[in-house]
């Protein structure tokens, strides 16, 4: 039996649902999550709303082994993850006392005041575990199973990196993907069967419409490289039985 | 009291889930529902599982006043959107006949055989009206508030320019940008402080990171002009005088 490892995701910001700002941090997330066999089973992007942000945190994190949350842990008004995402493990949000006093260092040592607003940045819930921000000193944080890091993408790719090597991984999903010069329609049914006939793997179609014209992307994946290479080669002969079938006789 | 039209998305696709495809249509929606005068409330990114999609459509449609999905509407064995909404609603999925017999009439013309993979494309749920789809003809469909679209960006555009002159709006959500070239650190403060000020606005601070240099965009949004002029004129007024008290005395 496979080791499947899953996670969820939680975009938190109203820019991004605005449309203002067009998020990077998804598909990168998917990404490495991908390569080092963690499956992204949801992503949910959320207001800053402490209702909002809240139910998103503890609708995912009894579902999936991970949550990583992105936006909200700057020093301004808005930025309320820390004490929603406290809220939802019902723990209280306060100055941690090695953030506060790495981020007072900091400041000191650039000659800029410690204000209040700078201060929040060392707010997380009772009990987290940091997360190291090389970029810009203010760490994110872990509790329990949900990581709690920056919108930024630089700074929150920088943060994934450190925890990347932390988190347990289970099997990678191994894919293999064909050109199909055809739209789906034609190739509908045949790739329907070879479905059928390999269910360990899973074996998806993307319809791709460039210059007034379709093609498909076939891309099988699996846990293990045999059935991915039997599957990939039922494509394989399909396409090629189509294009057989296609020259005049 | 201002006029408030909410929507929620959903985006269904393993590929954007395991990182090989990055969304287009999310940003687009969002710029576009803004424009509208509607107000994006929560995306969903869900995988190709019937489950995941009717948990989503069940969560949101009750909430908001329009709930748009995209992708998993087209001919092979991973589109499952049709039928998933369908169970969602508890209602039959099936061909539906005006558009089993447009598709017909379509692949006829171009001398195509209508399969029973294309044929999936004419199946809805039972009482859908259709969404024209003027790039590949295979409709999409709205039952109840929810708007059934494609995934590849190019359909789902066309179809939400169809749809969109048919949908209620609210009033807008006016908003202007100020950049400023401090960290949020340094207006924090003061930016909490003219948010109190100003309840009937809602002032967000977005971080950005280049060249090793912070700076932020201050975006300020309201549903009349009034209170946003009034709160941008706040802005910038602070930030002339964090201007003035930094020049040598």
């Amino acid at each position: 039996m496979s080791d499947i490892v899953t996670a969820a995701m939680i975009v938190i910001g109203d820019e991004i649902l605005s449309g203002r700002t067009k998020d990077k941090n998804i598909g990168h997330l998917a990404s490495v999550l991908t390569a080092v066999g963690i499956d992204l089973a949801e992503v949910r992007i959320v207001a800053d709303d402490t209702d909002a942000i809240v139910e998103a945190v503890n609708a995912l994190r009894p579902r999936c082994d991970y949550v990583f949350t992105t936006g909200g842990i700057g020093p301004t008004h808005d930025d309320i993850t820390a004490d929603s995402v406290s809220k939802a493990f019902d723990l209280p949000c306060g100055y941690d006392e090695q953030a506060y006093a790495m981020l007072a260092e900091t400041y000191a040592a650039r000659g800029m005041e410690f204000t209040d607003a700078r201060k929040r940045m060392a707010r997380m819930p009772k009990g987290a575990r940091h997360i190291a921000n090389p970029v810009s000193i203010a760490p994110g944080f872990v509790i329990e199973n949900v990581y709690v890091m920056a919108g930024v993408p630089a700074i929150f790719q920088a943060m994934l990196d450190n925890v990347l090597p932390t988190l347990r991984t289970g099997s990678k999903l191994l894919s293999e993907t064909v050109h199909c010069p055809h739209g789906e329609g034609t190739i509908g049914e045949g790739l329907g069967r070879i479905q059928e006939s390999y269910p360990e793997t899973i074996i998806g179609s993307y319809p791709k419409f460039e210059d007034g014209k379709f093609w498909t992307e076939i891309v099988i994946r699996a846990r293990a490289t045999e059935p991915l290479d039997t599957a990939k080669g039922a494509v394989i002969e399909m396409l090629a039985e189509l294009a057989e079938s296609a020259k005049p006789s």
